[in-house]
């Protein structure tokens, strides 16, 4: 198997890419592809001793900066690490894409370069949430803003087999993410996409709000680009103020410092479950080829953990099984509309 | 200064409300109107020793019940609590009224028995939201679930006016909530009420993420009805999820369990800064009367903080500065039309 990393993604690329590069073809015992730069990552790699055959550098010249607009860079620059990455996967010559690069860059360069699977109206930037019982696939996170109620249907679909390759979760339940659980309740979106994912042949369990979907009570849970944007945000937000204020009130007495210290390492295991980096990077599904974007401050750690579930995602037949389901239920429609 | 309680809004209805009454009397030296059976409150007042100058017991002999539906209770059940609490407000007899019962039939009640303000297209359910810095206030948080560009206008008017009158800060900073920072991002509806927002008047500052707006970034954030419930909601989820995490992980082996208790002050503060209570109760806004909403788990300090803050409403003038604002802008897209 042959993942491509992006070697200019994080913000203090290319070291943490170099380091989980080397680290992920140790650990899983294929090379990584490292797309860059090549005469600046292979001198580095030298300087850390590693070995050519662990990884394989892609020589991938141009910069994306920062002022570049995603699209026109898509289009401008064939020869960033973004580009030349999913040119490889698109060629064949490797099964999944991983960058903590901009996402509005890495969604452009994928529509541009490898386009969506056949019949798929709009890819979904999907996040895996922890819960209080596992783990849960929310999307759209900010692809889509606007959303008609057959993307709904088709992110129920994406979403529903990422669980199930991916995570290992059988007959995974699908929620739609909504401000009251009743049939009925939500706005016109989810109340027009309800009958639509009861007709889509998942195991569609209603609408989900939030505390219950945090409760471990979906394993999929769809929403328009916008919401799901204002989920994700507002669960990060709130973990990181509830973070601070209680470091500080922590710090503000000495009893209280002594018993921080003492809870540290509950504090640690609590921060791993809820770290985004534990559960990788995450995917544009219905881009005809398998992309994991993550997290700009990314390090090593967490592009080795990206790299592991791009890996999950080959071996459980994630991108055949998308189009696979995509291709079916197109025919299903096409028949409906003949009768 | 009269405020009427609902004696029948908590879930464990009366007693939290018959102590708040009798607190918030000597607290605030004005009577407390109490709505609710009359025969049954007045017995329970004299078991608590309660004096009969501080809280008047207003007699409302029907009881909402779970299965009624809001709608059809307000029209139909013109002697529940939440009916005869607003038909004081109505008559003049008192100055704002706070309830712990449904929203929904909050919402309901309020709409047939007080009605909006005149120009009012929807009032809304707002929500003040604890932040790094102090509080925001955000609306609309779930009464309107699919809105118009114009009502976000009207929304930021009324929030604008609630951070002003009642929480003392002056030229309130009046945000857009979205996906995305830079003018230009969001969804339709977003793009549509920016430049309203712009020429309407306000201190309106842009388009805000949720984590700057936990950050401090504005005093007022405007969003419809359904990404404010998410918003809400994800929020209270989170700070749950995490609470209880903690408590596991804390509990889990010995030297943290005593770091946790050595901890524990820090950790009741933060709960403070946190918990909604404190922030008393949820305004409807735009309704033409003064109506408070507090969460059904309310206890009677809770319900006392609820009356607070009604309190501060009344003091602050909100009601006819909201009624005034609205008015003015009617005339201005008036004339604006006339021209």
């Amino acid at each position: 198997m042959r993942i491509v990393l992006d070697a200019m993604g994080s913000d203090t690329h290319p070291e943490p890419e170099l380091r989980a590069a080397i680290e992920a073809a140790r650990e899983f015992g294929d090379p990584v592809l490292l797309a860059g730069p090549a005469a600046l990552l292979q001198e580095r790699l030298r300087a850390l001793g590693a070995s050519e055959t662990g990884v394989r550098c892609v020589d991938a010249p141009e910069t994306l900066e920062m002022a570049d607009k995603p699209v026109d860079a898509a289009r401008g620059k064939a020869r960033s690490s973004m580009a030349v990455g999913m040119e490889l996967l698109k060629d064949g010559e490797a099964d999944a894409f991983v960058t903590a690069g901009n996402t509005g860059g890495a969604m452009a360069n994928a529509l541009f370069r490898l386009g969506r699977i056949h019949g798929v109206r709009r890819p979904a930037l999907t996040a895996v949430f922890p819960t209080r019982t596992g783990r849960a696939v929310v999307l759209d996170i900010g692809a889509n803003a606007d959303c008609r109620p057959e993307f709904l249907v088709q992110f129920a679909i994406f979403g529903s087999l990422y669980a199930e390759r991916v995570l290992h979760i059988a007959s995974p339940r699908v929620a739609l993410l909504s401000n009251g659980e009743e049939p009925g309740k939500g706005n016109a979106l989810v109340k027009e996409a309800y009958p639509l994912l009861e007709a889509a042949g998942l195991n569609f369990i209603g609408n989900i709000e939030p505390k219950e979907l945090f409760g471990g009570g979906a394993d999929v849970a769809v929403a328009d680009g916008f919401s799901g944007n204002i989920l994700l945000k507002s669960s990060e937000a709130v973990a990181n103020l509830i973070t601070r204020l209680l470091r500080e009130q922590i710090r503000s007495g000495l009893l209280t410092s002594i018993g921080g210290l003492l809870a540290q390492p509950a504090f640690r295991r609590v921060g791993k479950l809820l770290d985004p980096s534990e559960y990788g990077a995450a995917p544009l599904l219905g881009i005809d080829g398998l992309v994991f974007v993550g997290h700009g401050r990314s390090d090593a750690h967490a592009l080795v953990s990206a790299i592991r579930v791009a890996r999950q995602a080959v071996e459980g037949g994630l991108l055949a099984a998308m189009r696979q389901a995509i291709h079916t239920r197109l025919s299903a429609d096409s028949q409906e509309r003949a009768t």
